[in-house]
């Protein structure tokens, strides 16, 4: 849709909002601009309020820094979680994902993103210090690194790991190998290799 | 995302809004909303007040009923434009792509929508009094079709030929390079020019 045929500066101001959205382009955000104009009032105000409640109101858990409606978040103050486990992630979208595969019954930190000097992002941008402080506080034997496997997430792991050195807590981080249902043939090489390095006893 | 693992309510709410829209699934959605949560305050109040805005100021046009920021859009308006010839479109949507063919100098009219009795639209809901006036007021010569090649399209137009009929107007309709059953807004843009060079009487 090119630019110079929108018939109101409104509709494209809509489109140029809603293009900048992660993976929706100038197509799609035409098609929602005109949804949202074609819809009832009610919509777009709920919309726009959800948007705006969502970004002005929402709390960080002051434990964990998950996102939470209240002041200490519902996995925190689940006294059924183990609370000596705690499971270092990027973002909450990571902290989900792992509580959907209900693998993980212990407590979080989510560190708001990696370590990344390319976009700015240095250990103090992160929720490392109270992690720190978390685990020097003690209660806590075992800090798991549920972080990506790229250099930024393997940087900001070893950064996290050199703080935590004199506490003396037990780290670990989540394997590397194989995936879970997929052919050993299209498996890469690295990760092929670390996955016999890294063999685990195989139970009947 | 399993909904029962939301962290916070806000955050599913938003969720929510952003699932209503077409072609945003729940994984979408949640994407986006996270994206909102860690973007900049700005952005999200940008983006809610342009959705807001869009919805509460966008004027239509006065002859065309073509969305606009002044009484008389930009189409309308230009002296151009040949005003003896009139487009008759379903939404704004039609026309942008229609525009962007650059095959059609003349004017539209924008009837929001067509005839579809299992939607409850009837011929009242849609601009076609407002067209027949038009035409009732002189200075139109012919009136084109541009309505996508469905039975609710079909039976639009025939609707507006029986409105017509009395004026003495040349119909016209574009030409089948459009295939049979398929939705106007998802023509190509090369095949929608064809089909509006090549428009051919409308028989009754």
């Amino acid at each position: 849709m090119k630019d110079s045929t929108y018939p109101s500066l409104l509709l494209e101001n809509a489109v140029n909002q809603f293009a900048r959205l992660p993976g929706i382009g100038r197509k799609t955000a035409f098609r929602l601009a005109l949804y949202v104009l074609e819809s009832d009032r009610q919509f777009a105000e709920d919309f726009a309020n959800a948007v705006l409640t969502l970004k002005n109101e929402v709390k960080r858990c002051r434990c964990c820094k998950n996102i939470s409606d209240t002041d200490l978040c519902q996995i925190c103050s689940n006294p059924k979680r183990d609370s000596s486990i705690v499971c270092v992630v990027e973002s909450v979208r990571e902290l989900m994902l792992i509580e959907n595969t209900a693998s993980f019954n212990g407590l979080y930190h989510v560190l708001g993103g990696v370590i990344s000097p390319m976009d700015g992002i240095g250990p103090g941008d992160l929720e490392i210090s109270s992690l720190v402080q978390r685990v020097e506080e003690g209660g806590i034997k075992e800090v798991v690194f549920a972080l990506s496997t790229t250099t930024e997430g393997n940087t900001t792991a070893y950064y996290i790991a050199r703080k935590l050195a004199h506490t003396g807590v037990l780290l670990s981080a989540v394997a590397q190998g194989v995936a879970v249902g997929d052919e050993l043939q299209y498996a890469d090489e690295l990760t092929l290799g670390r996955s016999i390095e890294n063999r685990v006893p195989y139970r009947l």
